[in-house]
């Protein structure tokens, strides 16, 4: 059944200790969407200057992502930059131009309202709220937000994650938005926030599933190389929302199998190691579901015991 | 079967953000022994000065702890202080007294050489050899070692794991001995060193086991409190050793169950998560074997999927 993804679509400048890029197709919704594609029918919602390239476009309709929600303005769009530390633990931000998404108002296509999966990408709360209350057929709704809304949007924030299903943040923002040092009390009190499920992501350390009562934790998958993170967390969840779409999950009703929600965790993670194995989006270009599941049997054979 | 563990006796100074004690009784010695005293009869060899309490010494004792090895001479016991920071992820050593430790000369007492079970505390690599040495009817051997080992006596070191069965270091410690900043590739490296077993720590993450061309990635389990990090990483590798140790396992022929390596790295976990409940070894003067299963199924329950 089918997703829908709201957030940015950018260009990304990127810098690692294995190459740089000057300008590659990114944004929070590009990488949500392209790993949720692998799992279920997955459209965006999104803003892009006219400088937006055809191919990239038809990169994205080559996975079958819905564009009707891409809107294009006359401007540019948005576009960051960035260089990673030697062990690519840290990232300096050289450029942010806000550009056309400056102004995004996410509009919703009629055709979208009635979809039963939404997830969030990190923008202003408000406008993640507006797009919550155009749905009408939900199913889970849930995304993602940063320490700059926590910090300085918090009431607005709180007013927009009471209404979802899920929150995927990492481990700092989980630490920030409930004044913890702790996870699990950090946990506790998010889960009182409003959201049943809670997903901590720690990067290179893989994730910690809250749900009730019970956690999962997950170690991350071990890359032999690390090629570029840019997206990684993204891709996260995109394939947390697209496994759980994808076999039609209902969570808002209170009926959770917490089985699925663990495996989606899993191919969460094994779409974010995929992303760190090439710059930016390429991974995407040539990655099958084939290969998606044999990483998710080997997730399985080097965690059990 | 019978484990001898070698290295330090010590006593600590701690100030945690939960509170401070000027004086507890540690060591990695001792933290090792007490960890693998709950699954496999234990022996330490170690050196304390004339200070060292008869409380401290019944303590060891009442775990079933064998104390033949346990030197006594003139002048005082190691003292080591150390303040940690508020999130308890960095801490700062205020003093380190070596005093009687700086003339360590590990001695066999005749009835532990023919143990089977051997594990080397982070002790000058050239002692850590001589001990080795002395053994006799050896199934397993192996230990830890630091950052300064590694780095100014290289040679030394090299020479000395080249006969372990196993190495049980931190992240950092491995990235410094292979050279490599990733660590699947570390651990290939290091297994060329002689290993055929190598268990990478990595603190409040977990940790991984490379063992030939297989490795399992464990997440550290979630303490709802951490009171005091100091010696979970040595009762990580007294739970280890032990629970191989009490199983009879010989790793040394290379008739090795992956299964059961997996277990020892699982209650390894468990018996450094215990350690952090409590300042010092305090948490081991309550823990029950009883406990210790429960939260290797808790384990079970919260990593698999």
């Amino acid at each position: 059944m089918s997703v829908v993804v709201v957030g940015s679509v950018a260009y990304d400048g990127i810098e690692t200790p294995h190459g740089s890029v000057d300008r590659i197709l990114g944004g929070a919704c590009t990488y949500i969407s392209l790993a949720s594609s692998y799992f279920a029918k997955t459209s965006i919602v999104a803003v892009v200057g006219d400088d937006f390239a055809k191919e990239d476009e038809e990169f994205l309709r080559s996975r079958g992502i819905g564009l009707e929600g891409l809107e294009r303005v006359p401007g540019k769009t948005f576009f960051w930059s960035g260089v990673y530390s030697n062990d690519m633990n840290d990232r300096t931000t050289t450029r942010t131009d806000l550009n056309v998404f400056a102004g995004f108002d996410p509009k919703l296509p009629a055709s979208y309202r009635a979809a039963p999966y939404l997830i969030l990408g990190n923008i202003q709360p408000a406008l993640q709220r507006s797009v919550r209350e155009q749905m009408n057929g939900l199913r889970l709704a849930g995304g993602d937000t940063m320490n700059y809304w926590i910090k300085d949007y918090r009431e607005e924030l709180l007013g927009t994650i009471r209404s979802w299903d899920f929150l995927l943040i990492n481990d700092s923002e989980a630490r920030m938005l409930s004044g913890e040092n702790n996870l699990k009390r950090a946990a506790a009190k998010i889960l009182g926030m409003g959201p049943h499920t809670l997903v901590i992501k720690r990067g290179e350390y893989g994730a910690i599933l809250f749900h009730r009562d019970a956690h999962f934790i997950v170690p991350g998958y071990l890359l032999e190389e690390v090629f570029d993170p840019t997206g990684a967390g993204d891709c996260f969840a995109g394939g947390f929302i697209g496994y759980l779409a994808g076999r039609g999950l209902d969570l808002a009703d209170g009926k959770l199998d917490d089985a699925e929600l663990r495996r989606a965790v899993i191919y969460g993670s094994v779409m974010g190691s995929f992303c760190c194995e090439n710059f930016g989006v390429d991974r995407f270009r040539t990655l099958t579901r084939q290969e998606i599941d044999a990483r998710y049997s080997e997730f399985q054979d080097c965690t059990g015991f």
